[in-house]
């Protein structure tokens, strides 16, 4: 009987009408305090459960938070989402998750996919969006669904977002990468139309100005955040008359392949070629010539991610609420930058 | 306008009421022929987009399909998600993701989080499920939903699922081993409830029976997957007498642990002491000691398991499909149990 009692069930048990039930299930003002009470009781002996999709429609909350991240096989990414579950679970929130593989299309798609299954709200970090679907996240914030970016975000009037200094992050490495006696670093960038990647690279760019080295646009590759992309770059790199002594890399997965490549070549790492890389993968550390790299405290920022959600969600006022938090990125220094340490 | 258009203003264009309007859109018979065309150009022509809720409500699908994995951050279940949407997304289906981070209390809440959200199936790889629990999972399959379990499945009568053969898996693991001059071979197991971890060990001890090598129970530890886990196993496998000369781990992350616990403690791997994991994680092979360990064709997993699902949906008949689809594991041998090739 549990999964089957319904509201006309109650009804006949009661001799009222279900119109009345429904009434006083849902807190109707015209339902009596003693009729509330006593279908609120013959509910529960019976084992009714209210349909939480009918709920949601009334109340319009489903108590679902929607999160969309590029790719879910990073250690970053499922470090947020880790992030985000610890501090929304407490609140009653369950999360669910889509991912784009970096594809405009598929972002679009989830993003009606997660409307169309009521979420609360969206937190998402961005795939490239080119303009002309701008609308479709704007549509998001035209219909008071909270949105939040993390990590990768779109400049977008009345959206919060959670980010790091990736500028800072870029320029710290770099600057490392200077100290361990690095003359002609190279780098390599991801999509420029995402400001985190051209932060990382404006970061790379101030660090060679402020120490007087020259900056070379040949170093410079834009590449995808894989293994092989990494591979492909230094045998481009290596090709260049001269070629370089250093790599920021704005991917861990691609920095490991670059120093798979650099070995193979028989380039001795860090003696000849420093390699720094970004993301604090788990990897990094596992390696027995570990990798040197940007930490961007995965977990914290889905805590604030959470937390910057459920301020908007329990704002009464009428006020929107625009926040930017800046997390500080913090350097995981180790083998492959650590001239001194090998020496 | 495009967001905007509703029914009402359709009608007023028309003429006609919003009923008319309503019933010509969703196909009811007393609308005439003409009307209904001319309903579906002006909507057409007005940008009219339908709600997909309410049109899931009355179509009873929604084309979100939910995906449980116990966790995110590993690349087996990453590749398995892939595969499921690399085979739905053609059909129109859309993929949203829970994870239960090995919590059965999450895991239960996740398929009530993905009912609520109308998906049209679910595809889940449990965690732990207590049988008090299993009315939950029942649920699922009394309601009609489809249901199909990958990799760690239950016993459940009109359930389909997607395996690979871990028996074989962990026993070919161990016959490697052996062929390498193990003689007292230690099991890293997982929750023996998993029938995944229960037929590695299988696996493990037909290896060790077949070979007429004797089965020691104090070699066999179940241990959480992680790498902390590994280096505790390995502090305690130490400590036997005598102590073990070989690790057949059910989990990579526990087998790089306990690498890295063999590594400091100064055992030579693979001269006195190899190592073979489980899962091919692909830091087994991006590490300098190369990890052995037993593939399970992730990305065939999630197509097959998609394609079940499909296979029921599109099944008109209403005889139910149940499916034991088992794929062969298939080993990769590297370095951390290669003594031929390293001496």
């Amino acid at each position: 009987m549990d999964q089957k009692t319904t509201i006309y069930d109650i009804a006949k048990a009661l001799d009222i009408t279900a119109a009345t039930v429904s009434r006083a299930l849902n807190n109707n003002p015209k339902i009596s305090e003693v009729t509330r009470k006593l279908v609120l009781e013959t509910a529960a002996k019976m084992n009714y459960k209210q349909n939480r999709l009918a709920q949601s429609l009334r109340s319009g909350k489903s108590n679902n938070v929607g999160v969309i991240v590029p790719r879910i096989d990073s250690n970053f990414f499922a470090s947020v989402i880790r992030g985000i579950e610890e501090e929304l679970r407490p609140e009653g929130y369950h999360v669910i998750i889509c991912q784009t593989n970096e594809d405009e299309m598929r972002q679009i798609e989830n993003i009606s996919t997660l409307l169309n299954a009521q979420v609360d709200g969206i937190l998402m970090s961005i795939s490239n969006v080119s303009e002309e679907n701008d609308h479709v996240i704007q549509n998001v914030v035209d219909k008071n669904v909270p949105l939040i970016f993390f990590d990768r975000k779109k400049k977008m009037d009345g959206v919060s977002s959670v980010t790091i200094n990736d500028l800072e992050g870029g320029y710290l490495a770099t600057k490392n990468l200077i100290e361990q006696g690095c003359k002609r670093i190279a780098h390599l960038t991801g999509d420029q139309s995402l400001e985190i990647y051209d932060n990382r690279n404006k970061g790379y760019q101030k660090a060679l100005l402020d120490s007087g080295l020259p900056f070379n646009p040949d170093y410079v590759f834009q590449v995808k955040s894989n293994v092989d992309a990494g591979r492909q770059a230094v045998d481009r790199l290596l090709s260049l008359n001269p070629p370089p002594d250093g790599i920021f890399s704005s991917s861990d997965f691609a920095a490991l392949g670059a120093i798979q490549e650099l070995k193979e070549r028989g380039v001795r790492i860090p003696e000849e070629f420093c390699v720094f890389g970004f993301g604090n993968e788990p990897f990094t550390r596992f390696m027995e010539l570990s990798i040197s790299s940007v930490d961007q405290s995965p977990l914290e920022m889905g805590r604030m991610t959470a937390k910057v959600f459920l301020e908007q969600i329990n704002n009464t006022d009428k006020i929107k609420i625009e926040k930017k938090v800046v997390l500080n990125p913090e350097l995981h220094i180790r083998k492959s930058s650590s001239r001194n340490l090998s020496s």
